[in-house]
């Protein structure tokens, strides 16, 4: 059973008044304590939800959920999110060939808003397109709120960008500091983010790029290992470089997937496509030229091809702190043997830490709900206890 | 803010017991009570929902939403509608090639009503199907209520027909009632319901016949103007010129848009389908003919082009009362040089006066939540003092 | 009006124990007091709507609905039932070319399921599947409960699979219950579960095999009626005799339609696909063989043609009691020269049956809603007496 009480204490502590009515872009864009805040909100409504308590601090309103690629499990998490606190979901799916823009988002923000309180999105497709868009979007939103065309201001919670994927790396590391027992158990543990070889192509760099700009701010020990030509985006690793000095952690890029394992306590395997190689993609798709992108889609698994080694065995285990690692993953992973010949880890590593897998997972529709309920309510300590005293049941029962 | 009491007041001066049980069509079918008790209910619940008072009078129901079009807009519009009142969403998409009927309407229009309140539709492509096929669905429920089929009568709402399209007029009107202080101080003022080039082709008749029919009723000079060609549906010019009479405004048609700008008080630039030319559309769906579409899209599309000179641009702006007519769009608009090359309107005067369309735009859920409002309680008046009195929060905070 | 008071007696007379906490695959896994406390739980619920008196046990959570195959109705249904009860869907539609499995499952169906309170399933497409798959997925969310992935268990409801269509059988029960004025009138009665003639192909087997499975367990007299080649699953066959025997019913198979109609007090004429064919296609699917699948199509079709005779007609419902044999469908049903030229049913026929028609559909969201009810609550009896004490309306006024 969570903490409430624990949730609560820990709240009394934070200084998050910044949230109240802010979006949610970037983990590096908010304060320790604003982070903390997430946390602990999440805890306290996962809490509540446990002893059968009512969290619905809406009696009614919409949550928009605009998803630019296809997406169950993301699109689930923040339908669970609204659901929780009393939001009624509404999808907007603008298919990932267009790429709306200008005028065009400006009035669309506005147009499906008139009732929506929060609005999630997911467009990691574009470097330098996605995030940029959020804020368009966040911006129409916050404008139309001051001109009096939406009588309430919809914040938006980034639901995976270009740049960062916040809410899975909140929900990862909401994880592990329920697994080592404390964030202050996290100081000096070492994490091994690394590439892993994948046979499908194209995927996003914002979950290596969250989880260096975010661990780092943990005081933990952050290696990012790929081959060569797997760079993510430079500005982010300059992010996690001045994280680390600042929280006493370190941030060290390697080429090797040994040197990251060994002795790590975490280690986070996944495939990505190279930072510029997505930048190039982009352009292509800018430019309407679907051969290029075919060809640069053939060089890539090629590419991708020559790192076979890069993966999660059970020798690359055995390299890891007492041979005993936590293993993350934002699933779903690719599984040698089972969902692909050869993957990211292998099916006995993946089946060992399924369990503590799933639960890694399960934090996200809790770490969303808390990233609406901060930017929504003035005073959420006081709403959560009054929460707490009223007792109204979820369940009948 | 919203003045909710001035809404009751004027709530309790009008006679709207006909629409207790009722759908809602075309305007032309209520009487002027009848409009003026929409407007009204639309603004006792903004009044309530600025003042965080909920107006959630569903527990629980299902609104139904039937689109023979893509629409995201109108989507979202209904949504919210429902939404604001406790109704949960269903949609029915049936694709847009198929043309239901018979037996398979009344059938299918039963089987997803068993728990439903609303039905709102939208099919405005074919002439003399769109409000058919709603009138079909509406008699079905209305046979399967009375045949102990359904415990409710589901109400129809028209979310845009061949004939109508109601909410956005009516959402129309509440912005221009609005912007000139009271229904009262709108006779006399002209308004320009004028067509205007679009690279576009097709779009529908429903707005400009819309705005003819309930501009006409409120002691307005309606001027209709267009390229000769681009006629509307005789039978609603007969209404706008009936309705003129009665209500001591005054209707004409025009082949000059520059006559029709002369001294507006009000302008409606936009585009739509010759009528003669829709039907023929519609015809030639019905035979299957893919071929004659085709040529009948590229015709269309070369007369349009010959009247490109029916723009709202900022010189025929000047035309206007004070060269300051207030300038109204059921968006998306075309506009020059933004999301076309030549369109409807200059982006300078699209960009004046976009706080004032999004504000227009915003009347619509309202709108639509007061037709429900009103087709499904006996006692409105006493209902929203309920709910005032109750006061129970939208949002707990 | 729904008698709220007898379904009350009834339940107290019964023991249901089992279905708390557990899911809904076939009828023939229940015994006979837990399908009677899900007609009279949906009797009841009935019974509070009717009264406007609202059933919502839910304050939040989320209904999940996994269709492999389009469904209008289905769809509908079920978010009638959830809505009923106060959980909000949320739809995964994964396209019916897929069959996930293993890995992928178990994922899955954790993954969407954190805030998850029940899951419907339809999978009817594959023999040897479908059920299958329902089962997957329950067992995955039972061990994503134990292993603390899950704070709750959701239950699953089957929305119909290869083997059975209980809530549409379950509805079509309390329809003849209700027709015939008590379960202790259907002894004795005959009923002729008969294939039809329909020009479309491949219908599933699930509505024949529920009707056979359940209806022998109500003392009736079966007899299953199609031409040679049609047979259903075997092992549905071997439960029908088995219950049969146990109820002091009957049940035979027979290749003659006029044999099942002579005398029958009800028919369920209905095309459905070999058992057999349908088996091959599933198996040609999983081989990927397109070419075999247009084959068999064609075949099937060809085999179809030469039974048309087999069509429920004026004269041959002339053979049943009276002339006045109550007909059943699970809609649509394919009308001659209505949907199709020639089909399963007189037009004259199926109009004059449409209304009890409608009414035999309407039970399928109570059931469904008892079904869920049944599953999650400890005590129907107190909680249902509470709700009508309660006596929350469901809508305002």
């Amino acid at each position: 059973m969570t903490d409430f009480n624990k949730a609560i204490k820990d709240l009394e502590k934070l200084d998050f008044k910044g949230m109240f009515g802010d979006d949610f872009f970037l983990t590096w864009e908010k304060s320790e304590d604003e982070l903390k805040a997430v946390w602990a909100v999440a805890d306290a409504l996962r809490a509540l939800r446990e002893r059968n308590i009512s969290t619905k601090v809406f009696d009614s309103g919409l949550g928009i959920s605009l998803f630019r690629d296809n997406s169950t499990r993301t699109r689930f998490s923040f339908a669970s999110a609204c659901n929780l606190l009393g939001l009624e979901v509404q999808d907007l799916d603008e298919g990932k060939s267009q790429i709306a823009h200008g005028e065009t988002v400006r009035e669309t923000a506005n147009m499906i808003s008139f009732m929506a309180d929060v609005i999630g999105i997911r467009d990691d497709m574009y470097i330098g397109k996605g995030n940029a868009y959020m804020h368009a979007v966040a911006d129409a939103v916050k404008e139309g709120n001051e001109d009096g065309v939406l009588e309430q201001r919809p914040n938006l919670v980034n639901l995976q960008c270009d740049i960062d994927h916040p809410t899975q790396c909140m929900a990862d590391a909401a994880h592990i500091i329920n697994e080592f027992g404390g964030l202050e158990n996290l100081k000096g543990k070492k994490i091994a983010m690394t590439w892993a070889y994948s046979p499908s192509y194209g995927k996003p760099l914002s979950v290596p790029q969250g989880v260096i700009g975010l661990f780092t701010r943990l005081g933990m020990e952050v290696v990012l290992a790929h081959p060569e030509g797997y760079e993510v985006m430079p500005e982010v690793e300059e992010v996690a470089k001045k994280n680390a000095q600042a929280s006493g952690g370190s941030f060290r890029r390697t080429n090797s997937m040994e040197d990251a394992f060994k002795d790590a306590d975490i280690v986070y395997p996944k495939s990505w496509a190279p930072f510029a190689a997505m930048e190039k993609r982009t352009n292509l798709y800018g430019e309407g030229d679907m051969e290029g992108i075919k060809k640069l889609e053939k060089e890539l698994l090629e590419q991708n091809a020559q790192h076979k080694d890069w993966a999660c065995t059970e020798d690359m285990m055995k390299l890891t702190k007492d041979g005993k690692a936590l293993y993350l993953h934002c699933l779903p992973a690719d599984i040698t043997g089972v969902s692909c010949d050869e993957g990211e880890v292998d099916a006995t590593v993946f089946d060992r830490y399924r369990v503590p897998l799933y639960k890694e997972a399960s934090y996200k529709p809790y770490v969303i709900a808390a990233m609406i309920f901060l930017s929504k309510f003035q005073d959420p300590v006081g709403l959560l206890k009054e929460l707490e005293e009223k007792g109204t049941k979820r369940v009948l029962r």
